[in-house]
């Protein structure tokens, strides 16, 4: 195993589960009726995008080949369709719940693979086009899901009351 | 070189590129007047988040051993105090001009650097420190710097009227 490779993969990795330590701290501190706010007028709630992050980890867990997608239900509510399109939304509490259990399935995916499957292509992308874009591997999803949660979390933060 | 250092640095080097790009495409995209409003209410106003990332993208080049800290004046009212704390801001399209000229200086550094050399310690990290966590390098500041911005981001979109 090369030893130059095994740090840039921990980088990658920490500083996802960095932000998702940090999304789950403000969940955590969220009441549900907090959650049921508009991060702005007029914009996502908070219930909204908690399902849209279970549909994008659900994703992301099989993207790295980690198994198969759990919450294929979550992507017409909250992937396909904006925020209030009319499509009923799982009770909070279990939404909170999803959102444990992808994240659990994912870290523990995560700590499986060794520094040079990282290097490998991900399932969406097939081996003619990886040939050519070898850049196009889980590593690099791993890091855009990092920066698309970041993303959200800064939304997130202002269901904060007081804050 | 290490081949295998190559990817996982590009990796990080255009996620942050395109994470900056869809922030300068918004930026270019709001007027003076979008600027001036809050993300949220009673949250940051897109002008002061501008200057902070100036401030920010400043502090970058010297993390990174790029050059020298062009924009300190700007810490004090973007950095240490909080939006609104009385301090008078630039005008709007000085702070669009520092915010271009910080990323050119930013992103010409980094087309200088070398696959190893992301790899060493940051500036801001000791010897002694570095030699018991070199994941303390100039590659793991460019990845939180990019979820810093990616955060920010999703914060600015709520600045444009009918998005």
């Amino acid at each position: 195993m090369d030893q130059q490779l095994q740090i840039p993969v921990k980088i990658v990795v920490d500083n996802f589960t960095g932000t998702l330590t940090r999304t789950n701290k403000l969940f955590d501190s969220l009441t549900d009726e907090e959650l049921q706010g508009e991060v702005s007028p007029g914009r996502n709630t908070g219930i909204y995008l908690l399902g849209h992050l279970v549909a994008a980890h659900d994703h992301l867990v099989t993207l790295l080949g980690l198994g198969d997608m759990q919450y294929a239900h979550f992507h017409e509510a909250f992937f396909k369709n904006p925020d209030k399109s009319g499509i009923e939304f799982p009770p909070v509490a279990q939404l909170r719940s999803d959102w444990n259990t992808v994240n659990e399935t994912l870290t523990a995916g995560i700590a499986t693979l060794q520094p040079e499957e990282w290097l490998q292509r991900h399932t969406a992308v097939s081996e003619e086009d990886f040939a050519k874009e070898p850049n196009r591997n889980k590593l690099n999803v791993l890091m855009t899901r990092t920066i698309h949660l970041a993303s959200h979390l800064g939304q997130l933060l202002f269901l904060k009351k007081n804050a």
